[in-house]
């Protein structure tokens, strides 16, 4: 099965702060919209709020929480409440690593108000894949010094370029019957008073892959194997909490620096990479860009918060 | 004993919001600086954030926690955790209502990470006091359909004014022994070869009241009788969640509106209404105002987030 519809495919940075939040940066948080749904991946204090200045919504279909430091989801529960203050009646999961079940109990208890929903926390491990309608979220193992994960939202493939001219000259009439071939259905036309079926292959170009996000959650340098299927993300979202300066220290604290990020992104052969969990003892994002183009030939961006961008279409 | 110095006393407004934040007002959070003292009431999402950007510092020596919906007491984990991250060893009392014990119970199991200062939980009452110098606060009873509390900021008296003159003419030298009997201490001066006590009321006007706050927290509106202490506030910071078309809304969810705020105040004869907690539907706050001044003669507010008032004394 293809995926054929353009869905749009967007990332907002609702949170691009590293374990202090700074007046302009919020903690943790990355939107990522793809067509008409809506997944978190991380909840950092004040998120709800940070959706309201980016007019994002509140139509959460998911959350994705990589570890247990509280900047990275502590507005979970603020978010929830106000969901529920609006109505939702939809169940919520939250996904996450071994300690999902406890961090849910722990914020309904705390929260004392009673949600008018369900909130259903998913414990995920390396390897675990949840499903949506044409793409999925896969977990990876991550290096933080404490169980985490890093997550990347996979795409199915898209099926072939059609060939219209040659749909036309097969005898295939314009009209629904294309769409029938590019969803990868076969036809039957008539042609010269028999009845001929023609098959997708005769129609479409090579499959073409679907776009990929990675996010790397708080880690040390990706460095997974291609086995592990982190190569060649359209955008890979990863930890730079230290600019190159600071490398002993990044491999302390189980971070990575604005130039092990670029590595990263070189090895797993991204398309860009975007800086994210910056320390909030940086003013200025300029070193950090320059130290991740060292080894990294993709563009780069250190984005602000609220900042969106669009994954295009390969091809 | 009186309190002599000129302490400064400010009210920082560090959240506005009713129970859902806005983009441009975060949930309850007020501060009060006496002197080097600084003090929360209720401390909601994103509460640190908005002290870098009042840039109040983070020398926190207390929160006080009005009653246990999330818009009020969100915020402390996150502030708490910074606040070790920022090296912080001294204890930190957080005082509230019955439940405040298994508040920093939860608080601290959801945080995971160990914080570098003890969070110690005190539970307060309805005439509970908390002294400190120079200053105390007290709890009071409010309605809000839970167990909720108000807090009073009451500063002791101050001396009378300092009549210079006769104690010149009474034998005193300027010097420090004006500053002994201010601080309300007997003197003896030598006059005319004898040695003559000089004592405080011979040189001290009438005493003159501190200063006083009232923070109603959410609440129906404040009704409380002579005896309870809340007459006469230089400040009353009231529940307004709404405005007077929705009085009997208000009603049902033990809110208050701005007009009944202004009832209390004037029942209250505070001298300065702030009208806080305003629920988001209203972009505008001059209904809030001119309902609140139907019955308030005193100055109204309607504060912004980060707004900060001095309290000055009253002569």
């Amino acid at each position: 099965m293809f995926c054929i519809a353009g869905e749009t495919l967007q990332v907002y940075f609702l949170g691009t702060a590293g374990a202090l939040p700074t007046p302009n940066r919020n903690p943790s948080c990355v939107m990522i919209r793809r067509g008409s749904d809506t997944l978190l991946f991380d909840c950092g204090e004040g998120a709800q709020q940070q959706m309201m200045r980016a007019r994002t919504g509140f139509l959460v279909d998911a959350i994705f929480i990589t570890h247990w430091h509280a900047d990275h989801f502590l507005g979970v529960l603020g978010l929830v409440q106000t969901l529920s203050f609006n109505g939702r009646t939809d169940p919520l999961t939250v996904y996450g690593p071994e300690g999902i079940v406890e961090f849910v109990e722990h914020t309904l208890a705390i929260g004392k108000t009673k949600l008018g929903f369900d909130l259903r926390p998913v414990l995920l491990s390396p390897g675990s894949i949840v499903r949506f309608d044409g793409y999925q979220v896969e977990a990876f193992a991550t290096c933080h010094g404490m169980v985490s994960l890093g997550y990347v939202l996979r795409e199915d493939g898209r099926p072939g370029r059609f060939d219209r001219e040659t749909a036309i000259t097969l005898g295939v009439p314009p009209g629904p019957l294309f769409g029938r071939l590019q969803r990868g259905g076969d036809v039957v036309v008539v042609r010269d008073g028999a009845e001929v079926t023609i098959t997708p292959d005769q129609v479409l170009g090579p499959p073409r892959p679907g776009r990929m996000v990675v996010y790397s959650g708080d880690t040390r340098p990706l460095h997974h194997g291609p086995e592990e299927g982190l190569t060649g993300a359209d955008l890979l979202i990863h930890d730079a909490t230290f600019d190159d300066t600071e490398r002993g220290r990044a491999a302390e604290v189980f971070h990575s620096t604005a130039g092990e990020a670029g590595e990263a992104a070189a090895a797993l052969k991204a398309r860009q990479l975007a800086l994210v969990h910056m320390s909030s003892r940086y003013t200025s994002t300029v070193n950090h860009i320059q130290d991740a183009g060292k080894s990294f030939d993709g563009e780069v961006i250190a984005p602000s918060d609220l900042m969106m961008i669009e994954i295009p279409f390969r091809e």
